[in-house]
């Protein structure tokens, strides 16, 4: 499953409101064995969010938009939907009646706008949700607002559960320039693995992390057998046992 | 000046790593009164970076990629931008010299790969900075790690500095449906000024954050004014002066 996050608001791109949900979106994902292929930060402008949707929607399997779903008139994300999707946006009756049973005592009367959503919305009830999840094809709509976020991810998180990912590490004190030739072997040698290397400069304990990743334990262990080999010894800071 | 950023890495997207760079320079250029006006984060796939700078570079004035300049096998960035050019790769004695100068005491005899970049890439050689800033037509090709990519920035920040933003912020008691209608009359009064709403759950101080910005200080002080006006002032928390 490749997942497409996109967030969406001027806030965030502008520096006024740190981005903490994509992060945190990635970090679900990965736990869920599940690779997030592309993340976007949009602004509040219906073609371009339209555009980005058309395409994320085209190139990977489940899209997660987070921001832009409020009652007021930089939300428009849904407007968006409707325009990625060729849908007319329409008062949905159900979504109303759940409003309608919160607004007497928390929340106010512009929030029957949100109400307005592209024809054929799903709706998802999930857990102890007050609102539901909303998605339309491959696109959940999510809000922007950090806890509301994630209690709604968290709702439907199983359901986007695969295979988990085997990861090890190594970190060395040798730097990048030494370690090329070596991952390059060591890449062609284990084809079905991810090797990542990361320099860090200035920390006094290592100078590039190592990671080796797949989804099969036995050719992660084997490519780390083999890494662990190739690194002297005595320029090792720590490793995966 | 409008500004793309696109930050290339698996270990970003796979959550191994978390992007404070793109975070760091939206904050930069805000300061610098230019507009950051998308963000993409892109795996280590030649073709997908390739594509996504050839949009970046037609859409917007510049454009700031961070990762994938190292000399190990996952650094693909310049060859990426090889493509997206149409340009061949080509050894650049001048960034040889400059690597080999410092391989002797403190970096691997890999980071001579380094010197492989599209041919007529520019060499932009700034403060004290040991190796010098590359760029291709608008596009700034920029380290991932964090302290080196802060250090290359902060050299050349000044030749990105605009007129800066007048931004007002009111914090609010008023939840956004209660909000909607005045800040929709509001923005139709003021079109000048961009108005965001941000709303937040759990906080006992505020419901609502309403900021009110634009690069011109009258227009901003204006809307903030008329913003003062409707909002009731026993509903705000706090507001600037």
């Amino acid at each position: 499953m490749r997942v497409g996050i996109i967030v969406i608001g001027n806030e965030v791109l502008s520096g006024k409101v740190e981005d903490i949900n994509s992060t945190w979106l990635m970090a679900q994902f990965r736990e869920l064995g599940a690779k997030v292929a592309r993340v976007a930060i949009v602004p509040d402008e219906i073609p371009v969010i339209a555009e980005e949707l058309r395409r994320f929607a085209d190139l990977f399997d489940v899209v997660i938009t987070t921001g832009g779903v409020g009652p007021t008139h930089d939300d428009l994300t849904f407007a968006a939907v409707a325009q990625a999707f060729g849908r007319e946006m329409e008062h949905n009756t159900v979504l109303e009646k759940v409003i309608r049973g919160y607004i007497r005592d928390e929340i106010g009367p512009g929030y029957l706008r949100m109400a307005m959503l592209p024809v054929g919305t799903d709706l998802i009830f999930a857990g102890e949700l007050p609102f539901p999840i909303t998605r339309v094809e491959n696109v959940y709509v999510m809000p922007g607002e950090p806890s509301v976020l994630r209690k709604k991810f968290s709702a439907i998180r199983e359901s986007f559960r695969e295979a988990p990912f085997h990861l090890r590490r190594l970190y060395t004190r040798l730097d990048e320039g030494h370690l090329a030739d070596m991952l390059d072997q060591l890449q062609r040698d284990h084809a079905a693995v991810e090797i990542g290397s990361y320099p860090v400069y200035g920390n006094p304990d290592y100078q590039t992390q190592i990671t080796i990743e797949s989804k099969e334990r036995a050719a992660t262990e084997a490519a780390f057998a083999a890494l662990v080999e190739l690194v002297p010894a005595d320029t090792v800071w720590r490793r995966d046992a």
